[in-house]
């Protein structure tokens, strides 16, 4: 596996996937600038005239929640992704904290339109139950994921991704991703993800940005991107500790690391249980 | 007040506020991220099918009139924050350059929905008389506190306090805060603030993070919000002298300073006078 | 045309430009940003109901195609800035990519309403010939100027600039500007500027500051912001080596280098070619 998630890292460095992403304007910038640092290519359009043109042009499409006002466009971008094959990453953000973003999510999954979902636990089970469990785009202390209950919580996670047919990239203190046959956890990370916002944004842009270079190894390539923003997360960590920085700092260290890391950096750290 | 400041700010890091903010494009990441630095949670939606919904979840309310198309998601969630009793609190950038920004500021303070306003001297001037006093999003030269006119803009201050019955909290170069009955004077800050784009925007969403997990305390919220900025860019302005940088890494040094300070850092530099 | 150069950066510092932009939400932040560190004022309203008030309250005018959804307030506003014979400065982002982008700009020139248009070369070849080149926000690698091509795509650039009446800025490794007359030529910067989102826009707002402050010298301004930007770049890539850092922090130290950089500063480090 650390070999294979090594190639997934390098191929996208060479390929330039262009991702095309329909997201919420608070971290925009962000998801843009860390595709670029994956080595993508960044395109956000939401303009419901052009969106079908620009995603089959693409080679993946990331659908976040937060970017409400845009059902539409995502549809039709959907759609357009479905019938060139392209993989389209679905990020549930607040799923659990409203009926219409919960709805949305639901539509886009029934519809065999969703290849990949990447969400916190909250979001996630809030898809699974249909109920909602979080009070805003943070995860809920309740649902968490634990040592404890993570060979429960990895059963569930695979029974999501073979009732909808998308591999599932469940992210927190533990990531759990599965393809509905094979499960993996991953370990790992900072606690100042936390303090920043739009680390679960970017991670779902850095899965799109892994998914567009390797459309066959859907799994593998959210793995990779589950352990490069782990990894990278223990470096900027590191980092702004030395340099007496704070969460913005880390933010920019954030994207910093991703941008210098090699797959045989990232092979030489990655920490991936299969269960 | 020191002491009350302080504990404040430490209030607001153990009980994580949810903020719900629906405010400009331009910084709306930076009042995000300044949120989670003192310790709340972030939500930025505007979606008229979701905000009220999203506004009874949260502990304050955000409103910044650079999101000028979401009018009607503002008072959807400023009568639903208010039959929650959750503080509102009011932006009104650049409300002198554009009658429609006025018109709403007018709108919201009239029907009694807002509990702290935040805005520079152009902004407050241009609330209180109905006239477009500047000329874009920055103070007027003319409009500007300075010790000369201190004790007469204190006045203006409080008695648009009275007028509104909200917390004014105009900022500058010295920050004023009144409810009322009780005026303060805080002095500090840095020139480079107004270098970088989202300072006001910034102290607004901190504000809102302050009354939030404070709301039995505007007056004193908005007292700690003036001083953790003007102390936090002092800290930040220091730091970028030493390392030889410019306005873009004081931006990352400010929210890194409010994101690694403690009441107790704040209640040993604050200068608070009491008028 | 250095000592030039070098005036059109200082009185921009001292004037302070107020730059009305109509730009996309992804990198809308930076570009208020840059305006600032180059001594401007930044105003990023698209409201219909307000622009055309806001921009004859401004020096210059930013059209950004990336805001596509705000086509109409970029023509209420084109025309207040003709009518107050103020810069109009368009970045044809994706021009190529899309259909819709390229019939707005070719709407906006073929109206006049144009005084410089800043893109890469796949956007400015679009536009010459009305046939979509890029498949992204980036240029095609077909399309790029090289040394080998220089003398045809400055010729392309001076007849381009000729049939729109716009000063032209084409920008890449190799940047050239013409006003149909004359035509400049410069090189340098960093191969970092492709790896953040956001090089492009940025230059288009820094134009946008230069033109705002320096009416009578629009060919001179389009100079002074490729000038500013290659010489930023560079100095911003040196620090990032320096410090071991990586793309986000290129982005930070790009803007940073901007709000040092002197008249005095560019005059010494231009390098640009007249053909």
């Amino acid at each position: 596996m650390t070999e294979c998630v090594a190639q997934i890292v390098e191929r996208t460095l060479q390929k330039r996937p262009m991702v095309h992403s329909i997201t919420n304007n608070v971290t925009v910038n962000d998801c843009a600038n860390i595709i670029l640092a994956a080595g993508g290519s960044a395109i956000m359009a939401q303009d419901e005239r052009e969106v079908a043109e620009i995603t089959s042009r693409s080679d993946a499409l990331s659908l976040n929640m937060g970017a409400l006002r845009a059902q539409e466009a995502m549809l039709l971008s959907a759609h357009a992704a479905k019938r060139r094959k392209r993989p389209v990453i679905l990020d549930p953000v607040a799923a659990g904290a409203s009926r219409l973003r919960g709805e949305m999510c639901a539509r886009l999954l029934e519809a065999g339109l969703v290849s990949v979902v990447r969400g916190n636990a909250s979001e996630v089970w809030a898809l699974m139950t249909g109920a909602q469990h979080t009070l805003g785009v943070e995860v809920n202390a309740l649902d968490q994921v634990t040592e404890q209950n993570l060979s429960e919580s990895a059963r569930r996670v695979s029974l999501f991704s073979r009732e909808t047919g998308a591999v599932v990239l469940l992210s927190g203190a533990l990531d759990i991703v599965s393809d509905g046959k094979c499960t993996a956890v991953l370990r790992g990370g900072s606690e100042m993800m936390r303090r920043i916002t739009g680390a679960g944004c970017m991670l779902t842009s850095l899965t799109a940005a892994y998914c567009g270079a390797n459309p066959e190894n859907l799994f593998e390539a959210a793995v990779a991107a589950s352990g490069v923003m782990k990894t990278c997360g223990e470096l900027a960590y590191r980092r702004v500790c030395e340099e007496m920085e704070g969460t913005a700092s880390f933010r920019t260290r954030l994207i910093d690391a991703v941008s210098m890391l090699t797959g045989s950096d990232l092979a030489a750290k990655l920490r991936v249980q299969i269960l």
